[in-house]
């Protein structure tokens, strides 16, 4: 067995010391959807097309395109499978359960034949291209089950994008006898398991791609994939600690808690967490990109909220902000892209070299267009600084580095200090501040995403057995009881649409953001106002495992808001 | 029945949403020590005398000092006592389990007479000076137990330490008709309780003074208090936070995370979590004000570690840093000293008035001692800035300001680059940064606090009873089943003696800092190394309430090691 040198997974878990917890929830037995417990036939439906351009899509897949959606059914038949060796990758960002969605996977093989082989490739797709791989044993699975992490075999950033890396990625899927490949991933990661599929059906190299939904994010949804794994635990961490927060903040009565939650692209963990804990406020990216706010809309909007509230001697409250708020204001996006527009050299395509600090900034300020000079010139001087400066390896704006929740307060600061002066605000106004990401993508499964994610790689071995390639492993009704879970899979290129990406047209899954006319916005725009000033903070406690169903066993409230549509 | 109009508890539990946990746990009914759950009689031993200055404290607490330790021990005998009305007051910051502290000694009081009534004091010392407060009734008291925060009557930090507030005081304790008061705080506020119940008791006003032991800090221990309450729970909840983040660390192999933990005089939180979670590395302040480090010494030492891990591959780790560490280097220290002195107009003793902030720093550089200049030029500009610019109303510099996370992230990739450049080290270093405090300290308590609380309240009903004054609530044996838990009293004044604060002698509660020879840190400090190199990262996950008691109902690892000995 090869085994890379940088990486110590199995001698690492040798080692490991268990918390009770951990000791506790090994022995938890995932729940499974009725038609995944025994045999299963898979049930076909019409054929698909893409969500957009079909003609496109159509023509990039010609192998995987307008496959039907599959669903699994209970079945009488028993006879015995051959054995199956399938590979296993994680890619991008860590979230909860990707441990259970292997565990799930490797029940799911070994009860198709006891002689099936799991592979995992290490620290991401990087793992096939480099052939850097170890077997999943039983030994090994046992001590991950129902564990947060990717640790088992770690995941990484690589792109599967191209031919020669889908050549490498072959030699070794031979060289083990690999049959099947389930790609752990976000939407990106998914498009390239699909690409993948394709080029592997195309050559007839015998291997099939299968993907699984995941991002903390939320963002991979749409009529097919109710939810994506590992959103459920990470707004279930974030909201016990928010609801502690509010709480203290509740009882010391003198602190505005500027909070910010991860999830660059959509708004959804910030509106989850907002449907559990019912802060004071709470911005929502997409609503202020619709109505085309300022910065300035947004930072009047809150100092409205905190001045009102301080009328009545609340002088405290709390405000949840998404972490890609400030890309989503346009007069920020267009600063930002003209940003980086005047610092790359149109000649070379490289970033643009300066003397110094004082220099780069006279050169953006003499050349970007007045409009964007006037809300660079708006933002406090420290933040347009950065703007200016920070740049990463492509020349590009870091809006990264930027602590939105830090310059929101300062900006709200500002404002209520003119209002005081006006006679218009009389109040206290002390702030602390907060960032929630790596706190949550690594909590151990929720029971919701526990079961999700084993059914969802025990699923995952049922398509396989069918075999599909190019689809998703899918589960649905899962505010439901587990048992009356449905699984099935469906047409990755079901999903895709073309979009512009790099200066290129590339086919994608359509990125699911925060829809202003769904439930759970409209739940929370109804709610809002009696919030800010109510104080109606909820406090939902850590996640709990062995305790009653109504604690232990819950769906987001987004996903009971969406389905009880 | 009075109520001050800006405070608005009552009405705003009324329209309290609750979460799932909390609507299930407030069933939860909390253990009691054997001794408690029928009548008890009290045990006294022998006189006692002050930890220190004997005389001195002897002097100034003529009636509340010397007074025996009791130890309650069930009882047959069932006389039914007369009512009595109890005021209590929630003193200082926000601890887990405050809540039941209140209901205990409710249900306490109830049970020595149905007709006895519990008064909370509103936003903490001030509502009893302020006259401002509520009855607790039992509809209220159910809203509450088991519950995080301190808001059924909030807290504040009004000191009691002068005759015109205990007057003031008096006034409402007699117009109630309150024979008692509890006062729930920290090392400063039982301080107060005692100086209180010693005045009370001089001018024979008839009313007793009880105080419970709260602090998330751990640092209000000794001989007679096991531990604070409080403690336990946010610990847990900081250990949550970073075993995720461990395992996240672990899963990506691509970031340092400095996470700064709450606790300004004592590293109690940071080594416990350590113990829990067994980082990379774990400073405690104590250690390096012991040795004498240097801020260079902290920087070289983390830098090593890094930079030992990077020679095997391994371009990730955890650092704990407890908050008050930068007040802890010696040299640091001296400096902060002589900036507050130069930055005081020796005439008036008020700040001094600069025109500008360029002023301000020459005249710091110009006026202070060689080797404190030496200090503040090796720090990052714009941290030797701040030290030298930004104070608080008394002139004194805001070393909380100062994010010490960040400054020792900065100046160790600093160092690294040197190193670097000389050849000796060759590895990637990228940072994330946490500051964890408000997250823990209004977390819903540990079964441990839940029941270690509720059983301070209790206890104090019956040292109530037993006419006790002067004395504080104690609980001991916590590590046995709460049922082998031992309850009594000990006198304030035998955990005093006299300390120099703000140019004064007074009679203190002797702070309890990390013993270096304590075994907590002896084990910590013997595992380190091991934990340093060989990524032996444990994953407590959240705070359970309902599995099984291996997993919910332990204490701290550092009562366990300390009872352990």
């Amino acid at each position: 067995m090869r085994f890379h040198r940088t990486v110590t997974p199995l001698i690492y878990y040798i080692h490991m010391t268990k918390s009770a917890l951990q000791i506790a929830r090994a022995a938890y037995q995932p729940k499974l959807p009725k038609a995944l417990q025994g045999p299963v036939v898979a049930k076909e439906g019409a054929a698909t097309q893409s969500v957009g351009d079909q003609e496109k899509i159509k023509q990039l897949f010609p192998n995987t395109y307008g496959l039907p959606v599959i669903e699994f059914e209970a079945s009488a038949a028993t006879t015995q499978q051959p054995a199956v060796n399938v590979g296993v990758i994680l890619s991008g960002g860590q979230a909860p359960g990707g441990h259970n969605v292997i565990s799930g996977l490797f029940d799911g093989v070994k009860s198709i034949n006891p002689a099936s082989k799991l592979y995992g490739f290490i620290l991401g797709p990087g793992g096939l291209v480099d052939h850097n791989y170890m077997e999943l044993t039983a030994d090994i699975i046992d001590e991950y089950r129902n564990t947060g992490g990717f640790d088992i075999i770690g995941s990484g950033r690589t792109k599967l994008e191209k031919e020669e890396q889908f050549e490498k990625g072959i030699e070794i899927l031979r060289e083990l006898n690999i049959k099947a490949l389930v790609i752990i991933g976000g939407d990106d990661s998914n498009t390239n398991a699909c690409v993948l599929a394709e080029y592997y059906a195309a050559k007839k190299y015998g291997v099939q791609v299968i993907g699984c939904p995941k991002t903390i994010d939320g963002d991979l949804k749409n009529e097919q994939i109710e939810t994506s794994f590992g959103f459920d635990t990470a707004c279930k961490t974030y909201s016990e600690l928010i609801g502690n927060i509010q709480r203290d903040c509740n009882s010391a009565r003198k602190y505005w808690h500027f909070i910010k939650l991860m999830g660059r692209s959509a708004s959804h963990i910030a509106l989850e967490c907002a449907l559990q804990t019912q802060p004071n406020i709470c911005l929502v990216s997409e609503e202020v990109e619709a109505k085309e706010q300022s910065l300035d809309d947004v930072v009047n909007y809150i100092a409205t909220i905190v001045a009102a509230r301080a009328a009545k001697g609340d002088n405290y409250g709390t405000v949840l902000i998404p972490e890609g708020l400030i890309e989503f204001i346009p007069a920020i996006k267009k600063l930002i892209k003209e940003l980086n527009e005047v610092l790359t050299d149109p000649a070379t395509g490289e970033p643009r070299e300066f003397a110094g600090a004082e220099e780069q900034i006279a050169f953006v300020e003499s050349h970007i267009a007045k409009d964007n000079l006037a809300v660079l010139k708006s933002l406090p001087e420290d933040v347009a600084r950065q703007l200016c400066l920070d740049r990463d390896p492509h020349g590009n704006v870091q809006v990264s580095l930027i602590e939105t929740e830090k310059l929101l307060s300062r900006m709200v600061a500002k404002r209520l200090a003119e209002w005081k002066q006006a006679g218009k605000y009389d109040g206290k106004f002390s702030t602390q501040h907060h960032f929630f990401g790596y706190e949550g993508r690594c909590a151990a499964p929720s029971n919701y995403d526990a079961d999700y994610c084993y059914s969802l790689g025990f699923n995952a071995s049922r398509l396989i057995a069918a075999g599909k390639t190019g689809y998703m492993s899918i589960i649905r009704n899962t505010t439901a009881p587990a048992a009356e879970w449905v699984a099935g899979g469906v047409p990755i290129t079901m999903m895709m649409n073309i979009e512009r990406r790099n200066g290129a047209d590339k086919p994608v899954i359509r990125k699911a953001l925060v829809e202003l006319d769904g439930a759970p916005f409209r739940y929370f725009a109804a709610h809002r106002d009696e919030w800010a000033q109510a104080t109606s903070y909820v406090y939902p406690g850590p996640i709990q495992y062995f305790g009653p169903t109504e604690v232990c066993d819950q769906s987001t409230k987004t996903l009971q808001l969406e389905q009880a549509r």
